[in-house]
């Protein structure tokens, strides 16, 4: 089984990290291919960010559905643009936010999200509310940090440990949930010293994918996410 | 008072209808600007061509922005990059779909939306559930008819009066939103024929971007919709 | 265009205040005529105080109808007999909770309320119920003070900004909507003083209402809001 | 134990129709006082004709209290001005489409409601909200007749039957609700006829607020129902 | 009328208190059986507990059905097995954690809840979802004691008031549901202490089944409530 | 990895069929373990059976989790005790009413659901309301045969694919859920037929699972599904 696993933003080592946690959460059997497109944002922070890398992340998903991938997770916590996703592929795709709050949900009753920055909260609350849990997501906090001082920052760590024991403290949740990709190389270290599960989204993505093509499932092409319609680009 | 409407498609003559619509709308010191992307898909059907239509979107909204304009439209009832739409503008943004739902909201207490083909049904329902207007929204009924047929075909009208009368006598509604901006110019005869208020998305839009700059009222900029970060793209 | 503005409530000295907002707020071409009953109580605080303003209320309603009013606007936060109101009239009707909260949901994604007493927190919260926006509604504070208070108490003013900045930081949202049309004369201070968009219902109840006019919009009268049938009083 | 019950409208041989069905409702040691209020609408169908009702109602709820009473019963399903009395009484108060809502919930896990008028439609709808039960209620109905034809109408009680064979065939509902006092007199027959339970209000009001009043339970007076604050009426 | 109170677990000592509350809150024409099964857990502290109180649970149910019970009260705050003591009675069945909200509901806008232990919390806030009243709960609330130091520990009352207290301060409710039958001897003091109604649902629900009784309902057996399908066990 | 397969009911014929189904459906290095329960119902068919099935259910999963089983799938789509399951289960435990809507939200905006009997429809809509699925579940659709017909009716299959039809065409669904684990071996030709992904709840179930096993998140024990308390049993 081969998955794409798409880092929209163009940040090298950023995908780099991705692709590690990726090929770490894979099943033997799995082949992961982690890229990120040539040019669009180098992090994706808010709307307008997102809206600028969907050329580049549906590119790069065109050439996967091409290339016969099995199956796609888009490494951003925003989800973006998953529906035209799903419309160019056939198999199963995922966003890591969705991933994440799904397997948040088989096996807790509610979570919390820790994320950078505290304008991504409202987006995150909207998908929650788009993907039916609303009810199950506590709170989203933000630590208030950009993206890409994730990669640099060292103090970074801590500031994420200590919202994640916020979270359990002060929103009686269950399960936290990394609102961020480039979180992800923290989770074990973070669910060993706060004592809950912390899930991150590229190993949910991954094993999720894995999932449903393993289950014989593809996107359903008789509705939203119908085959777009062949046109003329003006 | 200067107000952008934009078609985020490449076919002018829908552009051209949709400044007719505008211009009629807009109060005497409304000046309206209707314009398309140079490039873009020529129609919006779907979620892929909403994510490609995006960069064209917004290039327009940003040289809007840079011109002074006091308020924007976006004339796709998928109300497409709406958030991203809103980064960038610093007077009030909004898409044909909630401008619609939120005026009917105020002279009905549900509405149907009568749409061209079916894969948007699930778009537009999802976009009442992110405006809080799920439980206002009866149904949501498609035409089946592709986008640009509506420019095009003379039965074309004829079906959606149809609609719009089943939307009347089946779902008990008390309000009909035209859910494209290529029926516009339908709005008053199928009013009429129908015996029921009977919504453009923009003639609301125009309308109530007016309202919210009359009202002094401007983008939030403290949250989702705060300017982007500046940032490099790779 | 004429608009009629009523203070249900029987204050003449907060009628006058309404209609000097109410005439800054309204584009050159509207004539607003602001008029209180001249019998009901002196202010609105609560259930049983809304019930008897209705009789006087409606009796506005109906004269405003009958000299060819072009639309309405119910200026108590309560937005009493709102229903009622709009089975008499032809032209669109708005209360002000309704009229602030449906601008504040197109300009932010949430919004807090600040009104007069914690009696009033239910009663908003039901309202937002209604009109779908409970999701968007972060909170709803009291300064607790009644509502002739704001006309006479000089503290008044600081202990409203001060819930409008504790909204702010606390409730993490991204409008503040002025729960008492007795605040109306404070908006641009608290909005220059806290940094948020402040949203006053009587500017964006007389604003919407304009936009509904101008779109040739009137309350549908096929369902709930038809005319009230003929009938002997006993 | 000495209930009250409201009829707000001033039709007397509806309150009569009423006390009697009230009267055979209640237990053993309960008093039933059924009264209408002397001036006000005849019947009660709609927004207006519910708000004109209100002041005779309240009058009623006043005097009521002043005697003595330990709870109250307002017989119209529109449940008028439930929030005012509340604020006047110091034992429960019921509506009667909050009454037969919440037994039909403790009974089965959905119900349909027939009623008279179309028109009253989105008002019940708007209470199964307001109530939390906007889940349960599968469908609102309406026999399209007007409230004082159950009176006259030899017809009338067939298309009561008729629709409420269709909500249980249709609406796959597990309890019927009748949706007007009127009603109250064909329950037995009714759901003998169709084989499910059917609701009358008033009957499930006279025992809920018996069943309430006997818990020494009475209206919450720290909240949105606290005694009206004393004031000058202009 | 013949109400069958069983106390789900098999502590003698609570059923009894148990005993003495459902005699004292029922009507004089009421006679009250209270039981508990012979076998089955000392106290309900989760789901687990829950489950394997059932058998126990449904044989007192059944054996009550065979001797003409005519309601049942499920004496633990987790309403454990409601759908199928409903399969089994012909009469109203309430778990005490209904009984307690619906009764709430019709006295406050808003209730907290207090009850043994955290783990509660989840299952509570899940019941109050499908009872409709999740946005009338403001929060559930644990003393973090286990059910069986309330028979014991006396400071178990002073933790419980303290608790109470909070509810009302901090969560704004009007209302206060004790969430545990082996609170039900302390309700009038914490009502008289905290100046709230105070709900107790061994007392609502025998006073709520008398009056589903009183009022001639049955549960329905057209839907999820039909008697069981006869078949062989293995 | 281990995951246990319990069906529970004790029909060994329906247990042998899930078994090929799962074993189908496995990862190659997952080792499936399908049992039923010794004692209990032949087959589950409402809350009393289900109720029931419960004590023969945990004590598979007991004896599961002392043999060092990595996860488990309830294989009944009423999903009985899954709470009390996860309370006894370090892994994941998944039911395959919620492996299968989870399943379906991750490749469609919709589903409709496909199950044996009519008085399973109320039991279904509640998991999916507790699920958060709700809005994306159209409808619960019925064929009316009992669960042990789908073993021997020939015609079974016929009427199974009729109503998948009716879901499609009707519902507007983009994907169908089998609503029981005896209609597994349906699965490949149901969607063949009717061209739209079916999914099954084994399947799903064993998948998820697997997936859940392989991202290292266990059950939470902090919360609702902590191990159950240490107590006597009467």
């Amino acid at each position: 089984m081969k998955i794409l696993v798409v880092n929209p933003n163009t940040t090298a080592s950023m995908t780099a990290k991705i692709d590690v946690c990726a090929r770490n959460a894979a099943s033997p059997g799995t082949e992961i291919i982690a890229r990120n497109p040539p040019s669009g944002p180098v992090s994706i922070e808010g709307h307008y960010d997102e809206a600028i890398s969907t050329p580049g992340l549906l590119d790069e998903i065109r050439r996967g559905e091409a290339e016969g991938m099995d199956g796609f997770v888009i490494a951003c916590f925003d989800d973006p643009a998953i529906g035209a996703c799903r419309e160019l592929a056939t198999g199963p795709v995922l966003g890591i936010c969705e991933a994440a709050m799904r397997a948040a949900s088989m096996i807790s009753t509610s979570f919390s999200v820790v994320t950078t920055l505290p304008r991504s909260i409202p987006i995150i609350e909207d998908l929650a509310l788009r993907y039916g849990l609303e009810r199950r997501c506590r709170r989203v906090r933000a630590v208030d940090l950009p993206v890409l001082a994730l990669e640099d920052d060292p103090e970074a760590r801590n500031r994420v440990l200590s919202e994640v024991r916020a979270a359990v403290a002060k929103d009686r949740c269950e399960a936290v949930i990394l609102g961020c990709a480039g979180m992800a190389d923290l989770t074990d270290w973070l669910s060993l010293e706060a004592g809950v599960p912390v899930i991150d989204g590229v190993v949910a993505g991954v094993r999720l994918v894995e999932a449903l093509v393993g289950a014989g499932l593809k996107t359903s092409k008789i509705g939203a996410y119908a085959t777009p319609r062949k046109k003329q680009s003006g």
